[in-house]
């Protein structure tokens, strides 16, 4: 098994580090080949993603990417020319973003509700297709435009992972959030195709939810999700939401997933480079290690991401949370509890 | 002076009657015309908004608005007939609305921080404008798309507005949100717009942040914000999150307003028709009559504004909040508060 790992920017190669350490107690036979990407590499080479590094990538049985991203940087060159150019090239169709609130863990919530969910994220078209532009530019008559692609293809194959991950869970439910009252024709084509595979799956229970209101029920009442199949730009907003009632993006963990494994998937924390942290040893790897679950998952590894999550698991129930401690100690504490 | 009344649908009508309550107390000089339109006259007559109807809206100088929408209309008629209709026929280009959390209410987090922030909300374009389409509907083909549109024009005059309120109030800071790094072209667009303005405005402090930490940051640290400024459907969203935070849709007001004055504007709950509880008589009508709050200030009645504030600040101080009473009990209270 090959692992391509991407650390990236700011605190990406803090958190890899730790997340590789928990991975090679729990996996010693994945090797880990180490990819230079991100703000460093640009600043001094202008390249982004290379066609010879994107093949050598496509020959990786997975990919483990921290975080990309730097003040330095214009905003969007690293995203789209780099992070989004991965999620893209090879077919992230789903974008897995799992919430759940940890007992010892409080979150943001007065009601500590418990929360057990799972975003499944469209990972390859919609407003991130990239296709809008600018027309005349500097002047009182500009106009920029944002279009939002959504293909019956992308849409069903999504839709058809989130009832399949809906079937195989306790509760079976699944709800659609997107705005269908205003965004009507990228509305009907995922109503549409969500009733239409809803008819294969008698057993989950179908629910929609428009964008706004989800984000209420978010703070209010998140028990009520079980799995959330939505667009790429809500499902981006919804999930660092659901990360934020479950105790931090320090705590989220995503995998960006080509179900056909025609590609590599990739694993990162939600989180992002943290430039404001880097450096200083103080952030917390344990997002970079539920993404090691994720991964150990879809590589036919269950029993070994459940041995990591449990790990995480006792960690989070049994931490100082006002002092956890640094990047490193968390790491080696879960290592050890993996290999114990 | 002429208001435009308009009920809706669901509790629209149950709210409106006390916010006119309220009204009629505090401003007897307002005389109030009922527009019969929503769920009602569509299924009696097909009618969604006649011209006429439009015609004689124009010639008032504000509308009250209940509320539009009812599960027995396919999801978009009402609200891209109607409601949006309304806010782009009359051109309402800036969508305020404030959140604040009052003494007495408790929010659904746990730490209960001072919330005083206003968002303003484009109105009249982004993915609101309602320019996408289908392809090949109905096959495996399909393609749907949606096209937000952002013009030079329409962004500096909501990003002027929203200078001039961040100036106006002790803060002085306004935070854009967008999601530069990803919708680069309308992110281009809506940052050049803001430093622009900025030159003019060095007294306010300027910030940006991507929209999905902000939905984290509106749960985590909501006092950092003063004003937000941001586009047609981030604004839906944030807003949304906002009243959740500081006590929920049922005390979330809102204007549209033409801030050229050239149109009437439109005041208007957050909420919506809640079908649910439509009837009961059980609909918390604060939110509108903190619409009528936002109304009498456009209007040039800023003291007769605080007052009507005050009565519902004073209302929810000492509301029982387990038990606030029914709809017209509460407009009684709140009646009988503006004018002691
Ligand atoms: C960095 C950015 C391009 C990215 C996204 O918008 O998808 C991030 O927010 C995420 O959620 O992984
Ligand atoms: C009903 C709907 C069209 C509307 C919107 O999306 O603007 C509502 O959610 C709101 O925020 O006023």
């Amino acid at each position: 098994m090959r692992l391509a790992v991407v650390p990236g920017d700011g605190i990406g190669p803090e958190v890899v580090n730790e997340a590789l350490k928990v991975l090679s107690e729990v996996a010693p036979q994945i090797e880990p080949t180490q990819y230079d990407l991100g703000a460093a590499r640009w600043h001094s080479t202008g390249e982004l993603l290379p066609e010879s590094v994107l093949t050598e990538l496509r020959e990786h049985d997975a990919i483990l990417l921290g975080a990309v991203g730097d003040p330095s940087v214009p905003s969007g060159i690293l995203e789209r020319g780099l992070l989004l150019r991965l999620r893209f090239e090879l077919d992230h169709h789903v974008n897995l973003r799992p919430a759940r609130l940890y007992p010892g863990v409080r979150g943001p919530l007065s009601a500590q509700p418990e929360v057990d969910l799972v975003v499944v994220r469209e990972g390859t078209e919609g407003p991130y297709a990239g296709t809008g532009g600018l027309l005349r530019k500097d002047t009182p008559q500009e106009i920029a435009t944002e279009v939002s692609v959504n293909t019956a293809f992308g849409v069903e194959r999504v839709v058809r992972d989130a009832f399949a991950r809906a079937s195989n869970r306790p509760r079976r439910h699944l709800t659609l959030v997107h705005k269908t009252n205003v965004l009507t024709h990228a509305g009907s084509l995922w109503s549409r195709v969500v009733e239409e595979v809803s008819l294969e799956h008698p057993e989950v229970a179908v629910d929609y939810q428009h964008v706004d209101s989800t984000t209420i029920h978010l703070v209010t009442d998140p028990s009520r999700y079980d799995v959330i199949v939505t667009d790429n730009l809500f499902g981006d907003i919804l999930t660092d939401l659901a990360a934020a009632v479950t105790g931090g993006i320090g705590l989220a963990a995503s995998g960006n997933l080509d179900v056909s494994r025609a590609n590599p998937s990739m694993f990162e924390p939600v989180h992002g480079s943290a430039p404001d942290i880097a450096g200083k040893g103080i952030a917390d790897p344990t997002a970079a290690v539920l993404s090691v679950a994720l991964l150990l998952d879809h590589l036919g590894e269950p029993e070994l991401a459940r041995r990591v999550e449990a790990a995480v698991a006792f960690d989070l129930a049994t931490r100082d949370h006002q002092n956890p401690g640094g990047t490193s100690a968390v790491g080696d504490r879960l290592a050890a509890l993996v290999s114990s």
